[in-house]
């Protein structure tokens, strides 16, 4: 458009082609008639193993160090070169002087070797796709002390109900280690376990699918990439109430970078017609939500898995979750009413005893559990003997759950503070700074609290 | 998982093929060893013509009768049957009985004409994609009367610019009718027209890289469409803060589909941090906020299309939109501000008028034209006077603007009403209905007025 003439090159790990984007993106790039050179790192791994019918074809063109008359990218209009040895500079150098200035569609297919230079990596492909900082010569995956966390009270559900009902089904888009679907745990579920790829829409398609027709899939995926499944969590879960469940991980504002926010779901989920959208505190509501979800046939599901410290109250949860939007007031009080969402339930809690010792106020306690629906009836109930509500949630504060209430109370004479995260992408900021500047220590929620008790007539 | 053991058949058009939901779909239905038929009905033909590379391969396949070695389906992993005889019953049967209970995945890319039977469907392919009962036999896009509207606003601006300015490129996807962007006016744009075809999320990473390199993309796209970009509007556009145009047409409560519904955008838009989301009222406003996104440089941008009836006002808007987020006071009252958005402005300003007549009310009236940030400083200002603030939005309210407004208020003596739709979905519910079940109408408005001013002490 701008009239350059510069080479444009594009670099794609093999892994990250079975995405969609990446599809759409080369059907395009194909017949744009422009200099473009797409580079396919091809390590023959995903984040875990690679997954779909386009990796037998690129073993196929490896076998035949590119030569294989049925190929994927000739397919869809590309030159198309191999270089087995990707690891060769002197190689590369001289391929790309080859292709470049051209006008036209270009694939350098190269080969490589996934944690090349590093033995272990080079062993222990998948557990060092990613690792902290400080650990790079640390034994992975270490599983002889694994304590018990919401990963494993999964994985160990999964797998007892897999055993016993053969329609049960975890999915996974690529990210297997993130929920603990360690190798192990995939290889005993066998064809009760898929890994689609990375492919996060087919992955909410394909378990809205298989819930329609009476299975019971569990998908597990993280908050930062719910992202890409916003029309097939509307489209094809939630419009054909498909009663499947959907696993949230890492939904949590975190000193996490801006690609793996934790930050959007809730506004992206909970605003779907349909979806019932929960939010547990601890260990027992966890596995009394989940199994719930697993075995009703009403409503598409998902869980906000808990991020955090792992929390036990020891006391079995009896609720009947079928009962929609139920919130459940753990105390008893007057003036501030606290709403601790999920992981904030905790720090709800935390307010309260403060609120308590030090400024004599006795608040009253809720823990929502629901994400997507707000209960009017004990809503309206506080009206009583409350002037202030207060809403803490683990993420964006625009579009999401404690708006809800700010609107329900908007004809009363019911004040309302909500806090959780501005409407921002953070990149590696410290936790205690995000902290700070969303309000969200016991200190802070308390000041805001006087404030508004202040000024406001009994 | 069920153990049963029918034929699982799937259909899909050519034009579909282009998304990536679809692509990810087949590389996983090719590895799942189950019995899968995967109809292919090639019409030659999307909604309007057929764009990108994977069009020559199934030209190829169709010339070759399906028999040329280079086979996209085959690259997947897929049995593939060709059958250039689409309509003839007959052959399709007995190929059908050739490929049932086979427990592997199986393409039948069948051949077929698109409008088949209806002469004049068969002849304009793509006016005839979608008309409206009782339009059979009109002669489709009759273009010698076509009076002023939004979608013509839109192509002149875009035909004026695009001729001054080599850099300016306009993109759909798949849809070009809808925006009135006709055969003759994507023949003039030329190279400065893109249909990706049916590929959203690749519509809005290719506007995204274009304005991230200077170039000026317009992106034209429906409501009910958006709703497969939201990765693409977040990571590729938000976060890189590429300032690119997205138009949003048919943002608006409908008597649409459940599958086409208008209501979702604001939510899904509004809530992404960076990109500035805008509501015109009126041909003047559109115009001037397009221009403003096109020549500007350092935010993302999206407009709502205004639905509805086309209003001008005569008057030339001077507004500069670089000062982000003030909302415009349009008549000055007290006790009441109505703060009407985009296609619902025209409504508060009836709302305005009755209260003033029927009342003796004096209400302020607003046009926000943000959607996606709130004029804190007028919303504070509006408490010396003015008991509440009413919002009215053309969508739904559940993480939508008004909850803004309520959240903002939480703390303050001031009450808010907000009006929008429900969270739910309607299919071809009748437009009046779902105005009175949501309190849409001037009376209805009214009356809930009332109810909250008169149980409130000035």
């Amino acid at each position: 458009m701008k009239g350059d003439t510069g080479n444009v090159i594009a670099v794609i790990g093999d892994g990250s082609l079975s995405g969609g984007e990446a599809y759409e993106g080369l059907n395009n790039a194909a017949v744009l008639n422009s200099n473009i050179i797409i580079i396919v790192n091809d390590n023959e791994m995903s984040i875990a193993e690679n997954q779909g019918g386009l990796y037998t074809n690129l073993k196929l063109l490896r076998d035949t160090q590119g030569k294989a008359e049925n190929n994927f990218f000739k397919t869809l209009g590309f030159e198309y070169y191999y270089i087995d040895e990707g690891h060769n500079i002197e190689k590369l150098i001289s391929l790309f002087k080859e292709v470049k200035d051209q006008n036209k569609p270009v694939i350098i297919h190269m080969h490589t070797i996934k944690g090349k230079g590093l033995k272990q990596a080079e062993e222990n492909k998948e557990a060092y796709h990613w690792i902290m900082p400080g650990t790079l010569d640390n034994k992975p995956l270490d599983n002889t002390e694994v304590q018990e966390d919401y990963n494993t009270l999964t994985t160990d559900y999964i797998l007892k109900k897999a055993e016993k009902d053969s329609s049960v089904i975890a999915i996974s888009p690529a990210t297997p280690g993130a929920y603990g679907f360690t190798p192990e745990f995939r290889k005993k579920l066998g064809k009760q376990y898929t890994d689609v790829g990375i492919a996060e829409e087919h992955a909410v398609a394909y378990a809205s699918s298989l819930a329609k027709n009476g299975a019971k899939p569990i998908l597990a995926i993280l908050s930062s990439f719910v992202q890409r499944t916003y029309d097939q969590l509307s489209q094809d879960l939630a419009l054909n109430n498909s009663p499947a469940t959907i696993l949230v991980y890492w939904g949590a504002i975190t000193d996490g970078d801006a690609t793996h926010l934790g930050t959007f779901d809730i506004p992206l989920v909970s605003n779907i017609p349909n979806i019932v959208y929960l939010a547990p505190t601890c260990k027992e509501e966890y596995l009394k939500m989940l199994d719930w979800s697993v075995e009703q046939n009403n409503h598409p599901v998902a869980i906000r898995v808990p991020y955090g410290n792992f929390v036990s109250t020891g006391a079995e949860d009896t609720t009947d979750y079928s009962i929609l939007n139920k919130f459940k007031v753990e105390e008893e009080g007057n003036e501030v009413a606290i709403i601790g969402l999920g992981n904030f339930f905790h720090l709800g809690k935390e307010v309260k005893s403060e609120l308590q010792e030090k400024h004599g106020i006795n608040a009253t306690l809720i823990n929502p559990k629901f994400i997507s629906g707000i209960d009017e009836a004990l809503l309206n109930a506080l009206k009583v003997n409350h002037k202030l509500v207060i809403t803490l949630e683990d993420g964006e504060l625009n579009g999401g759950f404690g708006e809800k209430i700010s609107r329900f109370y908007g004809n009363s004479g019911m004040k309302v503070l909500n806090f959780g995260s501005d409407k921002e992408f953070t990149d590696k900021v410290p936790l205690n700074e995000l902290y700070s500047r969303y309000h969200l220590t016991k200190e802070l929620i308390i000041k805001d609290i006087q404030n508004v008790i202040e000024k406001t007539p009994v």
